[in-house]
């Protein structure tokens, strides 16, 4: 249990990263993500930040927004993918790929599989809650209408882990809690 | 596959249900559902609908509304979670219940599961997509923080069944594709 009734965090003590424009790689794309990330935090949220690239470009960029939207479904994830969708002009994100700093949760992999987005890369797997190989693998359903192609760590996971394990651990501390934790619960 | 590039379906043959309010049961809420669902078909959309109680009284309609937002995550459950949780103002919707003429897909289950609703209740099982029980079930992740009471079937199962199998059959006929399905891909 990690419900988020305690504002009391610090700012991020994590630099944003600025990667080249020369090399527009999963790493170049990553890295929005994790600065999206850290302006989850800074906004009071729990730190996830996703981006969608389209044609090389990052159409769409988005952190959690629960506490400050007062809606479970927003998501970064659920948020990039609307504004990806509104950038193109189609619900069908065939040929994009999302960014995401940590493994989507139940509600964001179905979300993913819907939107028949081409490829996610994500940092931190989470086998508490991820539901792209974690917990579960909501893109193996045997009757599916559509596979994502999935990334799964290898890009930036160390900063991404970190920097998500790091804001768990202030909070719970700042609460007295100390309950064992991965560190990935929203 | 059933993708939704064919606009062509008449108007919905089915007549809205009018239950009696002195019955404020499950068959009372499944039918406001059941009338949002119809109006998803009259505005060319899939026809799903759902709706929240909490109190006694539906603080939430929304019918699917892929199309019409050029959205994926337009689904019903979806905006009917987001207008609940601005109608009690909390994004956590302990105590409430929502009602879906059709199981909840992979990326309505998890959401279901991240608004900390008390209870789901759906219509018709999807074996293929439905992941409260259908395709797998992500309410039943070992390490997930909050389950859900789910209801199955039971409630208005065969007029809700009627309704989407209809609308798919009518859609494959006019586009001349009779693909074999259960009738409830989106």
């Amino acid at each position: 249990m990690s419900e988020y009734s305690d504002k009391s965090v610090p700012p991020c003590p994590f630099e944003k990263k600025h990667p080249s424009f020369l090399a527009l790689d999963d790493s170049f794309f990553m890295a929005q993500a994790y600065n999206q990330a850290i302006d989850a935090w800074n906004a009071g949220e729990v730190p996830v930040g996703a981006v969608v690239e389209y044609g090389g470009e990052v159409i769409a960029k988005a952190r959690n927004s629960v506490e400050e939207m007062g809606d479970p479904t927003a998501h970064a994830e659920i948020l990039a993918l609307s504004t990806a969708c509104r950038a193109i002009g189609d619900w069908r994100l065939t040929g994009a790929t999302l960014y995401v700093t940590k493994e989507p949760c139940p509600m964001c992999s179905g979300a993913l599989v819907m939107s028949r987005i081409t490829r996610v890369v994500y940092a931190v797997p989470d086998p508490k809650m991820g539901c792209l190989g974690g917990a579960t693998d909501v893109n193996a359903l045997p009757g599916s209408f559509h596979r994502v192609e999935v990334q799964a760590g290898a890009v930036m996971e160390e900063a991404c882990r970190e920097l998500i394990q790091t804001f768990f651990r202030i909070r719970r501390n700042g609460r007295g809690d100390s309950t064992a934790s991965n560190g990935l619960d929203q």
